[in-house]
């Protein structure tokens, strides 16, 4: 559990918010603070941690010698977004990264998971990956899932405690209630690099996102390392809104696509000129067209919910949930047994200074 | 003159510093503060204002239009470096934007300006441009100055006044004195749009910067803007040093580029693709290469002093520039009457992170 005096020192520095969901109340780190990664919750009875950062390698072939002394597990790393779903009172809450329980996964989450994992391990949390053309959070979405979302799991934590189960108990888990869960690549030592670069290879062709790479040690420490096509991709789904993203998100993913392209020796011609070329203008094209047609620079989102009651809960949540969204309601239908939500992200730096410079207005850059 | 209690005020919070150029000392606003920019220098006798930020806008069409209620004069903006150039007890000094005596734009100086000009008007302050593949701050240069640098003067400022003489006085004078000067296009209404997209495309094919405009009014207002090839230009050159520059750098200029193709109905085709994503990787994977090869990324400059003197100057000037930049010197050797000074800038930020992760570092971003 955590200290007292540490929770009470951290709600002084506003590094902490009191929360409400239905009728559970909670605190949410909001950052990091001290040793206590962000978007960890304090519950009356329990805690769970944060998902804690992982680091990146941007080379293989020296990265895993540098970084790994046992061998490693290899796993698929899902492009969708980060949940820990935990059990209590009899039911199944699901919390992004940030430590919000959101009410969309968490109509959601028994879709996927068999609730006798629960029942039988109440204090076990699950974090998973959950990813999908009709997820309201990333634009992006695994090749292989076609339509609405699926669940991917790849770790589990104990309440109240801030580290993994070994990977051997979490495999004996997954199996023994057939829990959805990442690929597994296996598990290999720093020799084998060029098998590892053959996979990465495999799965940039395939336009997967990349990998995690988990050391079997009791430190069971962990980096990891993305593909050509993903970072092109986050250039292409991102440049809609180019203005509206941190700065450096753009020269990280060139660093990482030139050092990618470099280690696994794939062709520096123009195909890759061209692409990286459209990724980064088309959305921009596509911005100014929105812009002038339209007014705003948006995109559409669509997910599907077994409540109604859920659906109003998330709508609610997602529209408070950042200064440079907003959140237009498109319609919600009925489809079979589930509630569809339509709804535009109006990207607002971008709508403003497209808008202000498309009218003729000057910047002082 | 400048209010004496204004700059103790900005002295006490350290937006003013003292310098000295051989036996000339003067202070030195470092930031803008109220309404002086940055860049103005107090000297005892009198006071050179900062150039002033000039605002860009990214459409001819709408944006003439918005800014300008009078005619206006069309001139190049040449891509160099901006200098103020003063006279003082006989000598000719030049100041960068920054507000610092440049040792070597004033031993180059009056290779291009002729004496007599500051001798008949000692009150009298020209806003130039130098330019040219053999300066030392700047790494593009205008396709017309084939070596060393050239210098093209586009105002005239009095001292101790913020604003510049009209636009007809500064041709006269220009032509009395046969300055050098930026090229200028004439005078034109904003019902001469379709004229001026013109220029800007024979510009921009002409791999030319942009133009300057400025209201042929008291108020003397001015805009900015750019060509395709310069934003193109732009991330080509600083490619090499990506992880070094200001974050917006790219965004900004990618959104001048896509706005310039819409504007100048330019074709949106594989070769614009392709010129892109080469401007931004291949300079990184020179970095690479420079990384693994020498340990360091950096680039090599070249620049012609008359002066010993100044050029060592010049050399503990640049020393001390930047926190980000080492600088190596190569040598120091003379070509006729004249020394060459060749010194590598190392871009520490670049150096140092492409250095981590290529030994296999990990980064948490």
């Amino acid at each position: 559990m955590l200290d007292a005096s540490l929770v009470k020192e951290a709600l002084k520095k506003s590094k902490v918010k009191s929360e409400q969901f239905k009728d559970l109340e909670y605190l949410r780190f909001t950052d990091d603070y001290k040793n206590i990664p962000r978007g960890t919750v304090i519950f009356q009875e329990f805690t769970i941690f944060g998902y804690p950062h992982i680091g990146r390698i941007f080379q293989l072939s020296t990265g895993l010698r540098e970084q790994f002394t046992e061998p490693f597990w290899v796993e698929e790393k899902v492009d969708g977004y980060n949940l820990r779903i935990f059990y209590h009172k009899g039911e199944v809450y699901a919390l992004t990264r940030s430590g919000l329980i959101c009410a969309f996964s968490t109509d959601r989450v028994l879709d996927f998971i068999d609730k006798r994992f629960f029942e039988d391990n109440p204090d076990l949390v699950l974090c998973a990956e959950m990813a999908g053309p009709e997820n309201p959070y990333v634009e992006e979405s695994p090749p292989y899932v076609k339509e609405d979302v699926r669940l991917f799991v790849f770790d589990i934590m104990r309440k109240n405690e801030s580290t993994f189960l070994p990977q051997r108990e979490k495999l004996e888990l997954i199996e023994k209630y057939s829990l959805p869960s990442v690929e597994v690549f296996g598990r290999f030592t720093v020799d084998q690099v060029e098998k590892i670069k053959d996979l990465l290879r495999k799965l940039d062709q395939e336009c997967r996102e990349g990998v995690v790479f988990k050391e079997d040690s009791e430190r069971n420490k962990r980096v990891k390392y993305i593909t050509r096509y993903a970072n092109l991709n986050d250039i292409r789904i991102t440049s809609l809104n180019i203005m509206g993203l941190p700065a450096d998100y753009y020269t990280n993913r060139l660093l990482r696509l030139a050092l990618f392209i470099e280690e696994e020796g794939l062709e520096k011609d123009d195909s890759l000129y061209t692409e990286l070329g459209k990724a980064f203008l088309e959305g921009i094209f596509q911005a100014c067209k929105l812009s002038r047609e339209e007014g705003k620079v948006y995109r559409t989102f669509r997910c599907r919910f077994h409540s109604k009651e859920n659906l109003l809960i998330f709508l609610e949540q997602i529209k408070h949930s950042s200064a440079h969204i907003q959140i237009i309601e498109r319609g919600i239908r009925q489809e079979g047994n589930m509630y569809v939500l339509e709804f535009d992200k109006v990207f607002l730096n971008m709508t403003g200074l497209l808008g202000h410079v498309l009218r003729g207005g000057s910047v002082f850059d």
